[in-house]
């Protein structure tokens, strides 16, 4: 290893981190409310060009994740534990591809209708991303943890309220519709939607973990 | 940091984590004893009493499954590694959020009938619960480890007896019930049923990973 | 601790975690060719002997995988990462779970027909299993890491032909096959084996952080 490689290795990586993860979160709230779009139009060109971006955002998306990963394997000094980072990137990314999931079966599947419960549940996740977006913008000044904070509950309350509306989706789904292919066809698009939210608690978790340990 | 905040998390915290997880275990014996009366009772309102306590006794599990993530970030010393703690309470966490997914599940699908596999595999994740609290009450005392690795054995055996009932049932199913929505209804049902004893499984790696590094 | 056994715990493990992911790697292309066999066979009898057999390698992979996490936890000194050791072996542990799961599925959900998808999707993953072969028998020369890079690129592209197979697959199934039962059948195989692609991604990416850190 030369002198000027040991020095950058040794060299902290704040400004390296902070940024990438800002961008992942940006990338993030620009997929959610794409998604939640998608059930708004009624145009199939429209729904088609809005599934095709959020897989490219997606794509992004990896990309994002895969520089933190390699940035992290190279750094000896981070701003917070490894783990964590490698945990945060992660989880934002885990998101990233449910709302793709979600968007993904949609175009595949091809189901008759989609109800407002599907409508109900982009809107929790695009609100669950917001409140990604304000926690990691938060993370540069731990001064304020309290912001944090704040999201991650948000971000919990949020993921119940997902919760309750995919059982009761679920439940009317079972119990009233009666093309059993067509009820496939939702259960698998309601479980992405709601995996979405699940996953933004894990991105939650680890934010909680970072600043008990930081702030 | 305060001279005694300093002292306070160099302390060790084994006083603090062995009744963390004890607490755990107990009450995922109890919500493992419901879910089996489930399957037993035939009152309706009987059954929605239980649903709701494993749901209430789930929510426990997360606040003690909180303590212990936020205690291990303030503790400097632990009694076992850090990342073994954190795994231990996240699996254990695991399997009473399969016990509650799969009480939720029969509660929200509404199921026309539940056979025998069904009990059979509610007895498994029971006798499953009690030999992950028999281990984890032996943990503070390693002088006697074989008691642990004999509870991770048999934990095993459970499991792929659980795994055999699983894929049977599926077989039963799907071959010899004609109606596709109820056959949907009781897969997912036996599917979290089976997944609650995989994750006890997982309880069992950590515990032996704990006994290989400690006893 | 005896003076032997401190010496022991501070040797390198080199030559003993080395062969020991060989012989995880080469069980791994055993099955994946029984399973891409298991497709092309037509007699019932080689059929059920192919199954019981993938069942087998399944069990010798687990005893493998064990004996990697019991000597990680003895070791002090190993060739890589001790995270990284163990989510190799867990990875390469859960391709071959996904296979073997793909051939238990077949054995007992006994559908009426399977069409070229899951020959083609059988084909990926034994494309993959020999990329990870190729991968895991540079690591003890990482002088070649760019033979291990060039492997994970191709997991990478094989895993994105799976996905998009399994995408075609079910928009097929879903909007073709009347037979609501047979539908919920191969969607179950089909995601078992587009999983077993996912996990041979993961393997790759676990190896691609073993070469940044390492090479």
């Amino acid at each position: 290893m030369s002198l000027t490689k040991f020095f950058k290795f040794l060299t902290p990586k704040d400004k390296l981190f902070f940024p990438l993860f800002e961008c992942g979160a940006d990338n993030l709230v620009e997929c959610a409310i794409l998604l939640n779009k998608l059930f708004l139009v009624s145009e199939q060109s429209e729904k088609t060009s809005i599934m095709m971006r959020i897989k490219e955002l997606e794509q992004k998306g990896d990309e994002t994740t895969h520089t933190i990963f390699e940035e992290l394997n190279k750094s000896f000094i981070t701003p917070f534990d490894r783990e964590d980072i490698h945990k945060l990137a992660s989880s934002l990314d885990d998101v990233l591809d449910f709302i793709n999931s979600s968007s993904q079966r949609i175009r595949y599947y091809k189901p008759k209708t989609l109800g407002n419960e599907f409508i109900e549940l982009s809107e929790l996740i695009l609100q669950a991303s917001r409140e990604i977006h304000i926690a990691i913008f938060e993370l540069k000044n731990l001064k304020k943890a309290y912001k944090i904070k704040d999201a991650c509950i948000r971000i919990n309350e949020i993921e119940n309220q997902a919760d309750d509306i995919y059982y009761h989706s679920l439940s009317q789904l079972y119990n009233n519709e009666n093309d059993a292919i067509e009820v496939i066809k939702k259960k698998e698009i309601l479980t992405a939607l709601e995996e979405a939210t699940d996953m933004a608690e894990d991105v939650a978790d680890v934010l909680k973990s970072i600043i008990v340990k930081n702030a």
